[in-house]
Parts: C-alpha cells; structure tokens; sequence
C-alpha cells in the first residue's frame, strides 16, 4: 500500500468522560511519532464545529507540558461539541464544507473521539468521503461513560466512572454505619438506556461496604416493588442504600424521573429527579426518613479518581486510531477485545461504523439478578478490573493541574 | 499533680468527617504509649448511647491493622449518635447512669469528639461530674466538616470537606467548558447557618476554573439578585457555574430550600432542594437550562481525598486531647491556633467548654465580597492552607480499606 502523507484532524464529541484526554494524548504522540507519513497534527475546536468554522488548534505550536497534562485532565480539554449531521442525502452543505476544509489543510487523516451519536457522525463522514473518492482515512475512537458502544468488551471512560462511583457508594456506604438508626440513601446515577455505571456502584459490596438495592434501566421499575425492597432491607438493618439510574423507566416505558421536559440536540430527554421522586414517596408514603445524593457531572469529570487501566486503555485506542489510519482503514471504530486469561488482559481490534452508529448496548440479562434489583457475579468479574490502578493526579496547592491549549 | 491511674474512654458524636477516625488514631496510639497512667482505652459504640448501654469497643483487644487504617476511613469507625442529653437539673438520669459506668470501668479520662452539640453535651458532663465531685478528665475534640465551632482558627474534618468540594468545582468548571453553549450548573453545598464549605467552593478559582457565584447563608439570598447574577454571567460566557448553600435563607430569615419538613433529634430542619427550587426558576422564568449537583454526605465522607494537612491536625488534636487530659486538664476543648507567620505553621491550646457550646462561628463579613455573591481574598489565604498535600488511599482491586473493629 502506498504511503498516504498528509495532516491528521482529531476531534472530542459527545458528553466528556475523564479519559477522553488521554485518548487525545495517544492521538497526538503517536502521530507526533509518525512524522514521515503525519505532517501536522491539528484538533477540532469544539469537534465537527470547529471543522466546519475552521477552528483549529495547531499541536505543533502547543506546549509539551500541557499534551503531558492531558492524561490528568477530565472535561474536553479541546471541546466538544452536541451537533447532528444530517445524512448527505437529505443536505450536503456540511459535507461540502468539510470536504473544502480537508482539502485546503491537507488532511488525509479524520479521527473522531465519541460515544453513540458521534459514531454515527463519523459514519456518515467517511461514507460521504468514500461516495465523493476523497482519498482520507475515517476512523472512529470510541469514548462514553455509558459503555454503551457495541462490538466493543467496554468503552473507555466507563472504568473512571465506575471506579468513582464504586468508591463513593463505599464511602456513603460506611458513612451511614455511624448511626444506630440511620435513613435510606438513594443515590441517582447517570446512563440513559444501560445501566453500567449504576451497576458499577456494586463494586463497593466486595469491601463489605455498598449499596443493598440495585435499580437498572434495563428492568421495568415498579414504585410497589421499590417500596417493598426498601421496607425489607430497612426493617432488617435500619439502613438501606439504593443506587438507581436517572434512566428508570416503568412497565409502560415511561421514564420515573424525566422532571424538566427539556430535550437535547438529539432529541434525548433531560433525566433527573428519579431519587427526589423516590424519596418524596418513602418520606411522605412511608414514614421512612430518606436522603438523596445527585452526583450529576460529577461522574464524569472526577478525574481525581480516573482507573488508571482506564488510563492506560484510553491512551491505547488512541494510538491504535493512529496505526490503523496510517495502514490504510477507513470507516472503522477500534475496540477493545478481553482476552481468555485467567488474569484481566486486553488487545485492541476494529469494527466497521455502519454496524456500530446508535446501537446502545444494554447489560445482558444474565448480569442482572433475579430479583431485578442487584446485579450478578457475572457483572462483578467483568466490571471490577477495568477500576484497577490509580492514575495519580498532579496535585499543586491541594488542586489539580489541568491542560490548556492555545488556538 | 498527683498521676490519676485509670482507664480511658473516648467517644465519636454528631456527623462524621473523614478525619474524626483519625483524631481517634491520635487518641488510641498517645493513651496506648501512656500506659503508665492509661490502663485501659475504651472507645463508645455510637457516641453516648454506647456509654450509657455499656457497649464498648476494648481497644487492647482489637488488631493493629484496624487501628492504622482509621487515618483513611471515613465515617465513624466507632459509631456516633444524635442524642441530645438534657441538663442535669432537669433530669439527672443520665448522668447517674453515666457515673455508675465511669465506676464501674474505672473512667479517669473521658474525651469526646464531636461539633457543636457534642460540646454541650460534653460541657454537661463535664459539669456533672464536677457537681458531684467525680474525679475524672472530660475533654472535648474539636471535628466538624462545618468549621463552626469557636475560638479555634478552624475544625479538622473542614479541610478534607473543602478539598473534596474545591476540586469537584475545578472538574465541573473545566468539564463545563466542553460546550460553546454550556448551561448553569448549580451546585449545592453542606452547612446550616455556616458557609464555609460553600465558600471553599471558591479554592477552585486558583487553578482559572471555578464558580462564577457563591452564595453562603451568611448574605440573606434575594432570587431577584440571583436571577440578575445569573443573567449577567451566562450572557457574558454563556455558562455559569453556581455554588450555593443548603442552608440559604431569604431577608425574613426563611430557608429557601426547608423541603422536607423533618426535623432531627437536636430540632434542626432538614436541608436540601435549594438547588432544585433555583434549577426550576431558570429554567420556567428565564429559559435558560439549568442542571443540579447534591453531593449530599459525599462531602462529609470522601476519604478518597482527604487533606493531609487536615489528617495531621486531627491526630494531633486526638494526640493533644489526651496529654491535657493527664496534665489535669478538665472541661477544656482542644483548639488549633494559626501562628502569625509567611508559612502555615499551628500550634494547639484549649478553651474552656463552657463558651463553646452552642456557638456557631460564621464567616465574618471581610471574608464576603460587597456583592454578596463571593469571597475575599482573605478567605483564599485563610483556607488554602487548609487543603495542602494529600493522604493517599490505601487502594486494594481498585477500592479502598477502612477499619473494622469487634465490640
């Protein structure tokens, strides 16, 4: 195959997770490396916006410290941004205007980082490219704290947050031991359709310390069988922690907890409000003195607590975008691929976008218990690796030092 | 003085921090080394309820191990409890308990570690026993994440709470910069009448990412300011990050957010649901989007990054309490003094418990900006220090140890 020489463009899109920078990092240094194929390297400000507005910063002219910094820097240290590309059919404008930007740079090499959504922006961007023979690599890096993406064992970003969540349901686990009567806990935690990240919050129970009820997205909730659970395990111990996802929907599939009727670019729902509705009804139904814990964005920038084989992974995907490019793929996403070993290993493959884009992969039935309100070991043994290692923040004046780029 | 041989007993009270377990270090390992005079350390399951139940935890009997990981355990590792003992006066019944048990158990040294109301409890017994003519040593330990109590220059468990609360704004500031558009965040924050972890809030800013506005129970919060505030700051930069307290009160002195109703065993409402109130008229009045955090008893229970500095100092108030304690010392609370020099340096007093009961110190008016809507210089210089360096959690498969003790 002949050597394609040319620019690289990256781009960060979608909701940040805390790892998404260090994917960012194994772009920029293995393209760095890569000096006789990748002539420059610039990144999208603001992702596809910044392609289409021709805002770009340029890596060469950054400060070396700041790329170092990426592997500690939650957020989009670049930008993101929440844009849908309509198909090429129904309106080309988009495209054409990329098309001109990639010409006028150079650039031979599209890597874009994201979860559902931007898979399917990145899909649609190399089959346009293909359609009008314009000869640049497509390739897609994926990134969600969902861990949604299918085709892939787990996504990145997805181990920072569970490892987040794991410990703070520890903590408020243990805090709530302090007290010879002590109230419900319902912590409310992030994932529209799957439930990964609330099922990572059983993670804590391997301590002795973690939550006693478990509500998935993926089970149709009923408020009589919550009520039951809780009166149960609160009659039992005078305690009860209930971990529930913001996505919580009811037999009918109608969402618990969709309080603001506000809907995304995408025209997802704005969630919350779950576990303020829950509580209401053990307060006022129940006679049962109840909390609620919303940790929000928390759980996606706690960067303070990334796993550091999160880390290490994120900063793979990225080099791997890199090689995969430069060997000539096109309209491909890279995964991630678990080993058959005894010990937690991984090796890094791709998938083609057409097959990936808006499939939301959901947790398997046989990872939820029977009772529909806690998960099995199954979930255990393949959550609780993917949260080892700590990736040790750079601490100055006990606050974190994060990137900052210049355009 | 005459050496006063006996046994100690010390007690956990009132809300956990994530360094209460670490005054207890202090306090087990200074008794454990003066065994010349200390014969036994006794430590109260759930604070006085424990006491008065005669259910104790013998310290001699349990395992080393547990007792060293009480510097990284939240929580109360020995149990706390809200229980409000009336004067002696009024009802003695306690307090005749309490003395058949110091006989019993041979208590010399009685050292209480709690907030507020564990002074006053602490002050009563101190007074009792006095009345009656007990020989004994009743010291309090000074912990509170709220920083309230008087005469110390502040409350170890304040600076973990702030640390944890200073880099979550940093991570949510910088996450917040993903979006060209972004939205304003609210954040809501522990603190009754107090605003100083509220106002820590502000540690973030140092770094160049942190809350536009702070809002601390100490200002009488106005929401036709806020809306000016918001207005003003999310049309500048189109995002706005907002940290306020759970115990904001408007100009009549009536809590903005007293959803719930609930009173607690001392008669204080429960907090919460300001940031929800404030969400909502955003969003209806003013159509911008909005969106919450409650991080609720993370705040209190974020052992996972604790402040060294704040480690250190409750050891040494434990340490400290017990050396007054068999100086001859009686009635007396531990206090941390700030010497006037360039570094950080303290040095520990006492004071005597009968002015500290009940006082809740706020943040005085030079540490507030004019607008009411932020801190001073003088608050940064005073709580910075309060947040320096880092106790590394003792990780294990990615989760933290906490101590475990058999009663």
């Amino acid at each position: 195959m002949e050597k394609l020489v040319g620019n690289l463009l990256y781009g960060q899109s979608g909701g940040p997770t805390t790892v998404i920078n260090a994917s960012a990092y194994g772009v920029i240094t293995e393209a760095l490396k890569k000096n006789d194929i990748i002539e420059e390297v610039y990144v999208m400000k603001h992702g596809i916006q910044g392609a289409l507005n021709e805002e770009f910063f340029h890596i060469g002219s950054q400060d070396k410290d700041q790329i170092e910094l990426l592997k500690h820097s939650p957020g989009s240290a670049f930008g993101s941004v929440r844009y849908k590309m309509p198909s090429f059919k129904e309106d080309e404008t988009d495209y054409i205007r990329l098309l001109y930007i990639f010409r006028k740079y150079n650039i031979k090499y599209f890597l874009f980082n994201g979860g559902n959504d931007s898979m399917d922006t990145c899909h649609k961007i190399a089959e346009y490219m293909k359609h009008v023979e314009f000869d640049i690599r497509v390739i897609g890096i994926p990134k969600t704290i969902d861990n949604d993406l299918p085709f892939t064992d787990h996504t990145p970003g997805f181990g920072s947050a569970a490892k987040y969540i794991a410990n703070t349901m520890q903590e408020v686990a243990y805090d709530m031991l302090a007290y010879p009567k002590g109230k419900v806990t319902i912590v409310e935690i992030m994932g529209r359709h799957a439930g990964w990240l609330t099922a990572a919050a059983s993670l804590a129970s391997i301590t002795g310390y973690g939550p006693d009820l478990i509500y998935l997205p993926e089970v149709p909730f009923s408020i009589e069988k919550f009520k039951s659970d809780v009166r149960r395990v609160y009659g039992e111990s005078r305690q009860c922690l209930v971990a529930v996802s913001e996505g919580l929907v009811n037999e009918e599939g109608i969402l618990i907890g969709s309080s603001s009727g506000l809907k995304d670019a995408f025209g997802h729902f704005q969630l919350g409000g779950v576990s303020s509705k829950l509580s209401t009804i053990l307060n006022s139904e129940m006679r049962i003195s109840s909390r609620t814990i919303e940790l929000g964005t928390t759980q996606r920038a706690a960067s303070h607590l990334q796993s550091l084989t999160d880390v290490n992974e994120a900063i793979e995907v990225g080099k791997k975008a890199v090689q995969y490019a430069i060997k000539g793929e096109h309209g491909i996403m890279v995964t991630i691929i678990r080993k058959d070993s005894d010990d937690y290993k991984v090796k890094f493959g791709k998938h083609p976008l057409d097959e990936i884009a808006n499939i939301e992969r959901t947790i398997p039935a046989s990872m939820i218990n029977e009772d529909g309100n806690g998960v099995t070991q199954e979930f255990i043994d393949y959550a609780l690796p993917l949260i080892e290692g700590e990736n040790t923040p750079l601490f100055e004046n006990g606050m974190q030092r994060f990137s900052k780029f210049e355009k």
